[in-house]
């Protein structure tokens, strides 16, 4: 394979990149064939990790039980985060779908082992959290990798990492960094829920490009 | 634009996945173009964020003057680190390029601005670090967005957030996430320099993936 990217091959990847959605609403039963989900968790597994550590582990979950008890444990975290909200927009918050966990057939719990490799982590000196970080570098290249099967994925946060650990089994040294939903889709909208939804608009991308240091004045 | 990613363009994308690498020694100089730069960070700009809050911002450094400071942080940074090793993984520790921060002609710090959109954040209810994990998908998608243009990135972990924060002039809200280096280069090896090398092994993707519960035989 050459190593050099052509015009046509960027475009894909651009296609990609921008094609991708954070999907909750979307999910169709269909089942994701084991040769498709071998190569996104592959592709994942392919993601950087500091002192190449590979950090990460993947939980498939498609048993109906685990999704319920997992969907519980949202809406107990989602009606506490509700609660710091009031009037307009606690009920635009409400009416807002955040989660897929039942719909989708296939859920995935990344975690993060960080004892993997030892005492000693090449690159993880100086900032302890870089395990952490490796982790959603492998999360966020399963997303697009999901993307360019055409498979939507949600990842859901509003979960106690605790609950999750016990639902899973997980150990104490490994972390659950993030839980997805993936499935095939009715539909890839063309901008995320939440700016079709007026929640939050999207920025310029001029509002977060700096010069040589930080200006105040593009906050 | 369809929707639909066709065969042709998967493979494109997994291309870039399978090539990207961690470039520290095969940098050369030749200045990356801005409309090639403007594509690379717009595409990070389309990386999923918590509560669409695209909490990050992009320093682009070309100042000789700051790369040789960061070049300092980072030399200080590692002798320490090299300080907890001893005998023969020390000194293959000690010959190993970990950066190329004065060679590459741009660096790049990827910041997260923690109190951007205010005090909720949707989906960063439960946990307080969504933000940062955000900023680690706008990374994952810069690095691979580079690939996709020919071009090399490298991420300097080595260094002191507080050291970096001054040189950078940034904010106490603002947290330095990433320090990447970036530039065309000589070669894209086809292997991680840390495998190459003999510091670690890449693992077998199957020893990473778990079925509905983790696991403990799959350490």
């Amino acid at each position: 394979m050459s190593e050099h990217i052509t015009e046509q091959e960027r475009e894909a990847f651009y296609k990609t990149v921008y094609t991708r959605r954070d999907v909750r609403s979307e999910f169709l039963p269909e089942r994701i064939p084991d040769d498709v989900l071998s190569r996104i968790l592959t592709a994942a597994h392919h993601a950087p990790s500091v002192g190449f550590m590979q950090p990460w582990d993947f939980i498939c979950i498609k048993n109906n039980k685990t999704k319920q008890a997992v969907k519980q444990a949202f809406i107990i975290a989602n009606n506490k985060a509700a609660e710091r909200l009031s009037g307009e927009r606690k009920q635009q918050y409400q009416a807002l779908k955040l989660e897929g966990i039942t719909e989708s057939p296939l859920n995935i719990c990344v975690t993060c082992n960080r004892t993997r490799t030892g005492d000693f982590v090449l690159g993880r000196t100086t900032n302890s959290d870089m395990d952490l970080y490796s982790t959603v570098c492998a999360v966020q290249t399963l997303w697009l990798a999901a993307r360019a099967e055409n498979i939507g994925m949600g990842w859901v946060s509003i979960l106690h990492e605790e609950k999750l650990k016990g639902l899973l089994n997980l150990p104490d040294h490994v972390v659950p960094v993030a839980y997805l939903c993936l499935g095939y889709v009715s539909k890839f909208h063309d901008k995320p829920d939440l700016e079709r939804k007026g929640w939050l608009p999207r920025r310029k991308v001029e509002q977060h490009l700096h010069n040589e240091i930080w200006r105040s004045n593009k906050e």
